[in-house]
């Protein structure tokens, strides 16, 4: 039995496997289950341990000693069925904490009053994010600070080529700060105004909403 | 016919419908395709208008108007012919940008291959998003600006409560700098050595990887 | 829309069906919902109104008017997922009295901690109750009142044929009393030490478990 | 071969692996029969024996002593033919009783053509007792002694707290009579006039179902 | 609705439709029922009535008029749960003779139970009178009178032409008698001990079995 | 290998099995087989071999020897692919003669052009004689003789009972002979005018269709 | 009713279609049957009919007046009983010509015995072509004459670039003459020794396989 | 491992495993892949090697050693996704030579975007091919040199019996020449005005589609 205080993963797709994986890069152990032999053995060289387990099957966790993790994911694809029997299990067997992905939002209902500790939903979370990539082109990534208040990861476009800070002055025009400028030679922390930019690379902006989409549509012309 | 120069998605599964919902939210016009006629009901009050239509179908997407559009987003699920069979149809129509889901690595090379402006992998990029936030209890979100350098987005523990950003003086202990405060009273920029921390603010950091890690797990004790 | 304050039955199969028969004969208005077209139609001319509905769609339950019922009963049949995501519904709509159908101990256990007013197992129950009628041929029927007391309905074998109860004298001899007779004359409450048994009536005893149970033995020889 | 004179349940579904689960406990020797390995192993612990075996083949049965049992239980699920084709042999085989599962009435009809000594039909019977306890919150469990008289147990309601049976005085009130009272201290057969009730005790009361309905009627208020 | 004192043919399969033909051919009204919408179809313009309807339920047979028919023959192919409970339906709704086909010994004896008064096997029967036809390859037909008797209709072989009943002399040499001889002129009953056979006449033999089959082997040399 | 010249049967369904079992009680060596491993198994012990094959397949056939039986039977039930691709190979190996099963005129003209030496069709002609037997409930058998001519096997009517073949007088009455009688004592061919009938004895009578016909209604009555 | 002396062609798969667009070309009528609703209705607007039907159904194909036309082709896919009931019936039907695909030898052994003009196995001609073109990358196609002859057309390799006829000598050399050339401007038969050959032209060759083997791995070099 | 420069074939169907025997025959070394073991098994003694697997998996084509081989051939059937993802493995893989089967038009553009260099079309060529073959009952074979020019094999019809090429002087009538002339006895390749030809010779004649259809409508006659 794997000597645990890592992360148990229940269901190894696209998400579970990739979180899997990530966790194991990040320097923790992770036992990965699966009911399908062949997701199982594409990630048994890459996790501690990968399982075939039918996880609703209430003596299958016990025996494999999953109340000893520190967090359990429930990452089962499409059945929302297993997903719901297997929540309740790692609840009742004990796991400090359970993270559960849903489908549906009346599936991520169910799961909070079953008492999990985070809902996830990947792909509708992934829809929001790449729809404000595709509206803003220099947009490479961004983290919605309040409802108004964003930073923003933005390419520096042709125009701007050879221009310093002072001559683009964003507060001054746009009211929005540049955090940080990402060039080839490293990254710059609160850059000084003479800084200057060259086609490629990246800039952190910070500000609201507004501010960061006038900046952005004014520099992408 | 729709008068186009929005987006068209194609699929409207998990992902492509909260694909279509956000961009509606940010003013564009969105055309929605399915063959699931379901899936399609669900999204015809959301999105400018939804399509049943079988999109192998050569004739079907001429009909459209799809050539009309601006970006077209193939977002079809787990179907990897149907996919690689619509994303031809759209380059060949002449679809400026064509931004395409891949559900495994080798699907995402034949995209490429198609001429495909950008692949993309939600449930892949949700698990290693994830990964980084159960590893992290505070972290909330976070942009990776190079191998080395992030932003994070922290919860202020208990134990920062009442301090002043002069008391943790992060930049001397740990490297990193604080370039926003969100508070319940609003986002300070750029915040002031002065500035008290509570308990549910939330903290924007910048710095090498190792620093923030640093200085999240000094001040998560 | 039916004038609701009667009983909402989700699920028309050999349980739910039988229930809501049962419910019409006793005075009440019953609207029994399910996917199956053909149960249903069975049902149609039986209760006060019969739907066909997929009742894990989350319009579909409010357009029914489900709300508006005393008390709703999920008596779905082998799709613990469709009972779950019924369930929450019933519940979230506000409806006062939810009981539902478990298939297994997990499945009801989940369905607990949504809140519902009452769980049956109706397989399981009628296991208990038919072992018991195998075990004791004479027994028709019973009631456990405590882990020991029981009151059983037992049928008067060929034995004790024209013997009055002063001759048998459970009390006496076994340490249980006899609650009622039910002759083809009549039920008769509190019988007196003169009645007269015929073959075919049925006693009413109580006592502790081992009182009836070596009453039936002695006499069923 | 299995020392037989105890009971033979073939089919292992929820019926039936709870009338064997009861059968075991009363003391009484089981062999369970299901095709379904799965259902066959869950049960193996439990019972006496447990076997895979199809049947409807004339051999198996044979093979598996089956003659030798008191009673045989045929507990097969949604399969009316497995169950007809399974009951005549036990019959040919000479088993002295032979108990069967109905799903509906004309399978029922058969049953009793090939000579079963019993026909149940679980589900119809659960449907018919619970909708009694839907329409009567107090009442626990009942007996139908005949068309009209019928034993209740009933739980004390709040405004019965503190209340002796001479002021309720149910037979004078309402012509029931109260044959025993389960308090938390022990059950009380043929309790005195001057009992005291206290709420979540439990009354056994005997009479009319219209005596029983409105003195539970009048009580609840 | 039909005029009915005739058949009905319930199951259209190759046996029932050859039966129905077979019946309209001699003069008899048949009411043919089938599931199968083609089966149906393909049997409208040859019975006088054709219908599709599921024979399993109650209420079809009975809104068909099914009791007023003399005789109903149950002719379902593989279906042994229809054949049962389509039989049991058409002993009860007081059809006078019922016949039914049975696939299997056990099915057989189900039948025989629920008081059928005729069980046919027809696959069995014929391939016991295939296997007398290919073992004797002048034997066109035969009835078992009994253990020991037949009568059986032989071709005459190229040997015998030319010859007269006398030279052959089948019941001094073989103990058998000819009944009759079959030849393209006509049948000749009882023929006379000059009569002349030709290849391709058709005898009609009496005898026990071993002497026809002496008989038939010496002739066939 | 079998030591052949008796007969191969290609599938063992209801006709071949019952085929093949007939040929082994009448003396034959038979080797049976079939693509299904359950019906094979079913036959190992009553055939002289039963083996599990493919047989569409070219080298199976070879393989077993085939092509040194005398006779070759395609009685595969539902498959017509199977069997038209299985006949040809029998032809082609050079079975001297080949009998196929057809299930519909369509199947059996194929078959006829393959150079079949006879097409059956069971449960046609077992529809016809079924026909004969239920419109005439005297009839037990019957052979056809020409389009007029039959002989046919009739249980003695009580009405009978007692009468001797004079008072009878089929001959005078209705132009039919009497064959035989089969009496419990024994079968008597050409039964003498004095010859008293019992009621169950079974007579053997030729004549035209019609001559029987009356015969048969005349004593029926 | 299509006025026909064209063809009829049964089954509207890959090569069924391809072969009635190309009649089309060609100026003929087609008439194209498919039981599959989309495979009709892709070629409706092609062919000069195309009608959806059950080609097994004996009356279909009289009813499409399928006997008047020149010639019928079974081009049904994969099912082989489909492809042999059609065949026969379009024998027996009168068409004069029956042409039909075949999937395996055995198949095409079927077809024949039925009478077929013409058996075409598709998919195994191509397999040998493109076999042939694979291993001589200068070949672009060639008609076998003999076991012996073949004429082959193949590219200039750049080798031969600026070289005349008399400079390359085949037939001195290699023993296999030049039939033709096709140039840019236009094809040359029977070209004389002067001609210059250009890389891209086009030689029609004809030999023995072995003069064209070692012509074109001469001039490959 | 194969000592490979060879052919690897995925897909053994029909038009892979003939192309597959092809090449054999002509001395070629052959890998056949397919993920279907029988049809594996059915190759396994006709190309040098034959392997079950799954070809869309990444590991598989890499451990078979594909890279090796001078030329892979995708000719997987009708899965378009499969035919996809193992062409785009062979070229990442470095297969000098790809070579695929596409199903259709649009198959095929993926396909040469993937950086096949040649796209195959079996059936659809073959159904051109037989057009052709149809139209023109003498034609046996034929190559297209371009739009307008062909070869074209024609066998001599009964009407040319014993007629020399002086006496037919087709480059005079039709104008097209007769390249060579296949007899019993040999091809004679230019042959000479004198020839006398005989029924069944067959022409080999090069021209305009247009010379080649006059002169064989006008020989044909």
């Amino acid at each position: 039995m794997l000597k645990a205080n890592g992360y148990v993963i229940i269901g190894l797709g696209r998400f579970g496997s990739s979180l899997g994986k990530e966790l194991m890069k990040l320097g923790y152990e992770v036992l990965g289950i699966d009911k399908d032999e062949e997701a199982v053995q594409e990630m048994s060289d890459i996790l501690t341990h990968a399982v075939v387990a039918e996880c609703t099957d209430e003596e299958v966790l016990r025996s494999l000693g999953v109340r000893n993790f520190d967090c359990g994911v429930v990452a089962i694809g499409d059945d929302i069925q297993a997903s719901i029997l297997t929540t309740i299990q790692l609840k009742d067997l004990g796991v400090k904490k359970v993270v559960a992905k849903a489908i549906s939002e009346l599936h991520g209902r169910v799961l909070e009053k079953l008492g999990v500790d985070r809902v996830v939903y990947p792909e509708r979370d992934m829809g929001i994010r790449v729809a404000h990539q595709l509206v803003s082109p220099n947009l490479l990534d961004y983290i919605e600070l309040s409802a108004d208040y964003s930073i923003a990861e933005l390419t520096v476009p042709r125009g701007l080529d050879g221009k310093s800070l002072q001559e683009i002055n964003p507060r001054a025009k746009y009211g929005c700060s540049i955090v940080a400028i990402n060039k080839t030679s490293g990254v710059i922390i609160a850059p000084t105004a003479g800084e200057v930019l060259r086609e490629r690379d990246v800039l952190v902006v910070i500000g609201t909403n507004d501010q960061i989409d006038k900046f952005e549509h004014a520099v992408a012309k």
